[in-house]
Order: structure tokens, then sequence, then C-alpha cells
């Protein structure tokens, strides 16, 4: 497979999210222009990007949503569900356990964990909340590529470390700090601050 | 001021962040090598970004961090401190009242909505939940222009354009649907659904 830049990439669960919501409004078939308008990317840049995968769509006739949702699925490999761990029961690990926004969407959280003898065997959002120091070979055992981590800033790299160690290729990364991690291991910050600096540039 | 591309803003953030831990760690100075291995950015994308707004650091001695941390801030205007509303207080939203991650990043949270009777008037993070009823008024006479959106995804809609009625002009939305927004309003998602999907791509 050719290599398709990471910002292309990074655009598709986008494209995704938005296709999902025409097809619940009992819409059937888009355009790369009104796809855009709804994702703020322009209608050049959508049909260059679903180019890089092959031919998506016919000229004058739009895009089936069905067959693009199929066909993005597919290529993000979100037409499986990945198992997920979160690191981390605070405030955040206790929203992600509980998010209903996974379903249908390629995930689901399989095993919540935290070193606090407080949260350790009680239940969220129907998990048991299981001992940090058991984290490794139950990530491990279970064969778990996927992590949502939540810890204090203070052990993220260190829990990091752990979770990478037990097999995990992929992290989300709650903590306001970066990471290092190895190669061939993805990461990517979902740090409010982030999010909202990404626009006070724009602000008057 | 020159247009720049949105891709380059959107990474500056990102950029801070890292400089902003090594400064923690003690560090005076980084280089474009350096700081582009910690944020996974080719050290020429970070000298070409950060020429976009001026000479930054000098060949060979590398850039100081604290100067760029100080420009970086000013850039993205995040120099001050924006207040934030927070619409929603299911798990997000207690989360995001009580973040640790805002101070001294340009955020504090300064009020707080939900529209469930149960909640209204209760207190977290230090601040009484307001009913959703009171928000478009008590947004606009705060002269609040950024909201963080934790609502279910069927009242998100409805929820945004009442904020940006209200004087809003940022949105994070949380809520794990696509937004419609009028030009001049600035829309982020921080979906941990999309956040994902931006990594399984390259896993095996």
């Amino acid at each position: 497979m050719k290599n398709i830049p990471n910002i292309i990439v990074s655009r598709l669960p986008v494209y995704l999210r938005a296709l999902n919501h025409m097809q619940t409004q009992g819409q059937q078939t888009t355009s790369s222009q009104e796809l855009g308008e709804f994702v703020s990317v322009s209608a050049a840049q959508i049909r260059k990007d679903l180019s890089q995968f092959g031919e998506f769509g016919k000229q004058g006739t739009g895009y089936s949503i069905a067959f693009l949702i199929k066909k993005l699925g597919e290529i993000l490999k979100v037409d499986r569900v990945w198992d997920v761990a979160v690191i981390g029961m605070g405030d955040m690990g206790h929203a992600l356990a509980r998010y209903q926004g996974f379903t249908n969407r390629g995930f689901r959280v399989a095993m919540v964990f935290d070193n606090n003898p407080a949260l350790i065997g009680k239940e969220v959002g129907g998990f048991v909340i299981q001992d940090a120091k058991t984290m490794l070979e139950a990530i491990r055992g279970a064969g778990i590529k996927i992590a949502m981590l939540t810890v204090p800033a203070a052990a993220a790299q260190e829990v990091a470390d752990q979770i990478i160690e037990a097999g995990v290729k992929a992290i989300l990364n709650y903590a306001p700090i970066s990471l290092s991690v190895p190669a061939g291991v993805k990461l990517q910050y979902t740090d409010p601050a982030i999010g909202l600096q990404r626009m006070t540039y724009y602000l008057e």
C-alpha cells in the first residue's frame, strides 16, 4: 500500500463522522461540496483525499453515503471492534468508561485501571476498576493494542512505558503532557487546552 | 497579518506544550531537531512553521525555550486568560470543570450549565451548576467567547445555536456529532472515537 500522508489519514475520521450523521438523517448520497461544507474542508481537498484510496464517486452523481462509510471503515480498520483499556479512573476516566460515542465506531472499552486503593474494585459503567499493578499482565493477556491514558501528568510517561511494554500500539493521551513513545507506537493527544488554543488564534 | 494556513496554526499549541514541558524539566534551549522528535514532526517542518511568524532562533544556537514560549503564547493569544463556559455537566463536563491542565495555558472555566433539575444548583469543582435556561443571558452578560460543549448528541446543535447567539465565537465540541456553525465561529472536535480512529489505520 502506498504511503498516505498522516494529515490525510487524520481527516478521514472526521469525514466518517459527518457521513454517519447524514445517514442518521436519512440521506443516501452526498457531494464533495456538501461534505466539505459540513466538515470545513474544501470540496477539492475532499476529492483529493478520497482519490488516494480509489474511486468512490461518479462525476455528477456524487457519493453513495453507505458505500463511503463502508470504505472509510475498512481503510481506517474500524469495520471491526477494538478493545480499549482506560488507565486512570478520575473524572475523565469515568467519562470515557461511560462514553456512548464508541458504539458502531470501532471501539469498546474492555478494562479500566487505577492505582488508588479507594477506587480499585469499584464499578464504573459496568466495569470493575482493576489495580494498576495488574495492568501489564492483564493488557498483555487480553492482547489489547489501544489505551486511553487519563492519569496525572507526573505519572503519564511511566504508565505509557508500562502499557507499551504490555503490547499497546496506540495511545490516546489525556494527560496534559507530551509523551515519548518508540517508533511503531502511535500517539494522539486529546487535551482540551490544545483544542482551545487552536481557536484563540482566530479570536479578536 | 498574512494568512497562515490552518494546519500550521493547529500545530503551534502542540509545540507550545512540548516547550512548556522542556522548561519544566529545567531546559533552556532546544533545536528544531529535538522539538521535532518530541512532537513527531520533522525538523524542517518546525523551522518552516515557525518562520511564518518571524525569526525565532539562530543558526547553530537553536531556540531559547522561554522566548519561544512567550512568542507562541502571543501568536496564539494565550498570553492572557480567556473565560470559558462548560455546557453539559455529565461525566465529561465534571471532568472539564475540575481539569487541572488549563492553568497557565490561557483559560479558566468561568461558568457551568446543565438543564437537569437534579444538577442545577449543585457545586462542581468550585462552580455552582447554573440552569441552561439562563445560559444565553449569562454568557452574553459575561462576554464569554469560548465554550466547551458536552451535551448529548441530540441536543448539541440547538445548544450550539444558542451559545452562538449569546456571542460565543469558539466551540470545543465533545458531543459525538458534527455541528453546523456560521462563518466567523470556530469549531474544534474533541471526540475520543476520532482520536482512536486516527491511529487504527496504522495498526496491524
